[in-house]
């Protein structure tokens, strides 16, 4: 065959929904020579990860820890270990990955009650006590942040009544983890499951995980064995925890990665991030409304790191997203399912998040919307830009 | 907490059973910005990827991609989209692979009937013709080269008898790709996983598999659902397919590392890489034949790239192999199971396969076995392997 060239990667800003950019100390530590996975050095190194993991979900939960593969395989790891043939689960549905949490739960043979909200929309805590009425679910889980509308589904409430029901309570926190509050201890959380390639700004590949005490004892006494042995905890957690039992080989590079990643989290300060987060959500979002455009969300449970922009009525939304990415090098997203052709998404995610970035995805919806034929001031758009804080 | 320092892992000398080292271009490749999974220059990676590994597995197979997991997610790849509740599988065990694969096929629900060797020795055609006699199994599998055991089961004559049976044939080359033949079409393999950290020298993190059209209409027509949605080939096909589907986001950093690793592979050659590896094993035996040392494997059939060196009477292997590590930087592997406390083995794999790494662990094994009391003159030992080719 005709042995292709080496690859080289044409340079872009990552505002999609994920990956997001990547800090140089991160892309340097991917580029160290390797470790062993049983060398001392390198299970010291995994510790650290797992104190640093158990600071970012602000937990104590003892088994919390990278799963070796991207965040769907996190959702599968908390399925398929807590559930059993047979199980009833109460799932809320409002985007893609509340779908596939149904769909996952499924092919572990639960029996799901779907709790639904229209795209863009939360899912609200009555919604979930009305599930619960009459039922005694195993678990129920949320999505916190849906990446695919861009809403933020409060989560405080819902765990409440979860417990109630004497149900363990899982959420996913692919895309909240490190850009706006998770609180998976305050929150009573029993398992969640997070990925790397977000706002925790290191390459996709990893899937941090958390289970409870109580999900995890749940999980050492099924009776069925976990029908993954790659993701089976009652495995994970002799290699993971101090017999450092051989089960897989873990990703060498990935872990330095996140490793330097989660550093860069706890240096710059869990609540510091989140405010950048937040402000630059403002920034984005006032530029927005100078040019006539709304976000598609559900107002008062926007994201900060994902923002769906409303297409406008003549625009075709792929040609302007093209050109983004061909004419500037800014990615950034379509919609899915049924918002597809009706959304932009707009990640501001970890090292994404900026201002200068801001500005420069403003600048460039400025410059394709007037060539096709609109008339914005963008000096305007940048002033309503600058004067958030 | 205490924010832990910058990593900065220690020099190694990777002999042990993978991870092998990893050639500076492909930690460059590593180090290089992101593109998201769906932009088209990643995609275009993407496609080139999949005709390298289609020209180091010597298949046409269409179905031909990275799994975004370890080896073991590669394994697990194979067994739940072929496998459905109730099917009966024939599995050759004479190491902790077969054991594995015996474990991971039972999860899916299959019937295993097992045949099983000495840890040590290969699995003959036999054998497995014996345990075809009445059976009318799905599917047969077995380890072509055993990590933990260093033997290398001809497969030719198996994949003959499975066929004849009217069985797909499946087979683990997590070992043997790169380091010595593997030729899948010529073989008549129907489903094939690998891991990038041995013999392709690339980081842990990704599966290459392979299934034929066969296998992979039995994958697509099948009654149930495939009980894992991250790695059901059906969702993965339109991913990594024409359609670009988006199922999950691919592990971008380490596709980056894959494809050059891959074109490390081709720029060399297939046959010439395969005889590098028989002749640096060649030297190696032929070393610690001068210094009374023996391998544990089955002569005739002894892997090139993973050398199980049965340690001598009154030996501590545990200590010489930590002193490996700790006096001289070079990591080599333990026993495990029947063989643990009986075997080193020694990795010589892909990068880490060279005359140069031959002699430093022979050198540093002669000098900590004298200092334990013995007398082996080194220098005949290193005149035995520059005798070699």
């Amino acid at each position: 065959m005709q042995i292709p060239s080496t690859f080289q990667p044409p340079p872009r800003v990552l505002m999609g929904p994920g990956p997001s950019d990547v800090a140089p100390s991160v892309l340097h530590a991917l580029s160290l020579p390797l470790l062993g996975h049983l060398d001392p050095v390198f299970v010291q190194m995994m510790e650290e990860i797992k104190a640093m993991l158990r600071a970012v979900f602000l937990t104590k939960n003892e088994m919390t820890f990278p799963v070796s593969g991207t965040g769907s395989a996190g959702m599968e790891f908390c399925f398929v270990n807590l559930i059993e043939p047979g199980d009833e689960v109460v799932i809320g549905v409002n985007g893609v990955f509340g779908g596939r949490m149904v769909d996952v739960a499924e092919r572990c043979g639960a029996r799901v009650t779907k709790v639904e909200a229209p795209w863009g929309r939360i899912i609200e805590a009555a919604q979930i006590a009305e599930a619960l009425k009459g039922r005694k679910p195993k678990l129920v889980a949320v999505v916190h942040a849906e990446t695919s509308t861009g809403a933020l589904t409060p989560v405080e409430e819902i765990s409440r009544l979860t417990h109630e029901a004497g149900a363990l309570f899982v959420l996913d926190t692919v895309t909240s983890l490190g850009g706006c509050p998770v609180r998976i201890d305050d929150w009573n959380v029993d398992a969640v499951y997070s990925g790397t390639q977000k706002c925790l700004s290191c390459p996709p590949g990893l899937s941090p995980v958390s289970l409870s005490p109580h999900a995890l004892a749940i999980a050492t006494k099924r009776q069925k064995k976990v029908q993954s042995w790659y993701l089976d905890v009652n495995l994970l957690a002799s290699y993971w925890g101090e017999q450092r039992v051989y089960h897989h080989t873990a990703p060498i590079s990935m872990n330095y990665a996140l490793h330097e990643a989660l550093r860069l989290v706890l240096v710059e300060g869990l609540e510091n991030r989140w405010r950048r987060h937040e402000q630059n959500h403002l920034a984005l979002k006032a530029g927005l409304a100078v040019m006539g455009l709304e976000l598609a969300s559900q107002p008062g449970h926007q994201l900060w790191q994902l923002n769906a922009v409303s297409v406008p009525k003549g625009v075709d939304e792929a040609v302007v997203r093209k050109k983004l990415l061909t004419d500037f090098d800014i990615e950034i997203g379509a919609g899915l399912g049924p918002l597809k052709g009706k959304i932009w998404r707009i990640g501001l995610m970890g090292e994404t998040s900026s201002r200068a970035n801001v500005k420069k995805v403003l600048g460039a919806l400025v410059k394709i919307l007037n060539e096709a034929g609109q008339n914005i001031d963008g000096s305007v758009v940048l002033a309503a830009v600058d004067a958030v804080k």
